[in-house]
């Protein structure tokens, strides 16, 4: 099951600084929908407490939005009430792209970006948008909930689990995550997760490189055919 | 500058399918902000175009509220026309936290990982949660614009900028990702921008450790006291 990304390549996204109201993100929402458009993400980049200590907060966020155009969005919110500054910037699906998950001990998770980013650079050369994110976490707890919260990533496309033992409730995870339709690969480790994924790489290097090759469209690799396999 | 971050600890997280109507998002919003609370974030997590071809699409979120306990978010929002289920899930910053971005070449780049990774792993031993992400990439345009786009990525908190020339607008967009309160470490390297960051590392390993340390609780590093320096 291919995973649907976050937004569509045809998002807008602007900058909005506006009077930090409970009702301001409903009064933004509400005039995108009035239009026909829907708010895909919003992320609060800032607050900016009143300058003399007086007056209202500011809260800095960045939408984006479907099924309007760059000039329509900023117009609509140009003129509503409580909102200060409206600025185009870019989608950071256009930016940062499609995103590896790596996760799991440091001495791994470090091998596995090497190779990840060497290869990721190769087909941002040639158009591609890929990025490679890290964290480095101990404990079955954790790295079960890092995992689960992978789901919750705006354009994450392919975990990397990157350990020397991981079981029990990071396999369950596994399970879940995979049934939402992104796929994982995992080193060659002790424990039950190796069952759990759909490719298992003994070389981190290597499980950085074929992840990488796994979502860019400029890549002759097909994790389907390789799927249960073992290298 | 401290920059302030995305969502505050006491953020609330819920993942929520609805109906993908243009008025979801503004009805949840609305119903949010009447009991005080205010949304942070929201991601488009899935769509789930409808079984049959017919009947309407549903779209998974992810949202961040503030103001609001999980049991009243569960049930404000359990009852709303359009949705269809409810459940919590944990902020994004309590998993993935502080967030060092490092973008540049992918031999420097995959360096600064391994360094950032690396010492990374030794904070979030000790209680941390910070995350590496990176992108590698290639033109003055294309890295000025991903320099510019870190202000709009969350928990974002420091910048490393990993490659062997860089100036002309990236310069400029260091400058302005600093104004907003990111700061910046660069290897030492050709160009204008080593005039236009926090400090300057000429070991890519090094830079990355420092990253980290920059921005991590647990360190006794403090990048004000070494500001314009170069190592």
């Amino acid at each position: 099951m291919p995973r649907r990304s976050a937004a569509q390549p045809s998002a807008v996204a602007v900058r909005v600084d506006h009077v930090d109201s409970p009702e301001a993100i409903a009064a933004i929402a509400s005039r995108v929908a009035g239009a026909g458009g829907r708010v895909r993400t919003l992320s609060t980049v800032s607050r900016i407490p009143p300058a003399d200590g007086a007056g209202a907060s500011l809260a800095e966020i960045e939408i984006e939005v479907e099924g309007l155009s760059e000039d329509d969005l900023v117009a609509l919110l140009d003129g509503l009430d409580g909102v200060r500054a409206v600025h185009l910037t870019r989608a950071l699906e256009r930016i940062f792209g499609k995103r590896i998950i790596v996760i799991g001990g440091g001495a791994q998770v470090a091998q596995v970006a090497l190779g990840a980013v060497s290869e990721a650079d190769r087909h941002n050369l040639r158009g591609e948008r890929i990025s490679v994110d890290t964290i480095a976490l101990v404990g079955e707890n954790e790295i079960a909930a890092a995992v689960r919260a992978v789901a919750d990533l705006p354009r994450a496309r392919l975990l990397v689990l990157a350990g020397s033992i991981m079981g029990g409730d990071i396999s369950a995870a596994a399970d879940e995550i995979r049934a939402v339709g992104i796929p994982i690969i995992s080193l060659n480790m002790v424990g039950s997760i190796t069952d759990h994924v759909d490719l298992v790489v003994s070389d981190p290097v290597q499980a950085g490189t074929m992840a990488v090759m796994a979502v860019a469209d400029t890549a002759a690799f097909d994790l389907e055919r390789q799927r249960g396999r073992r290298f």
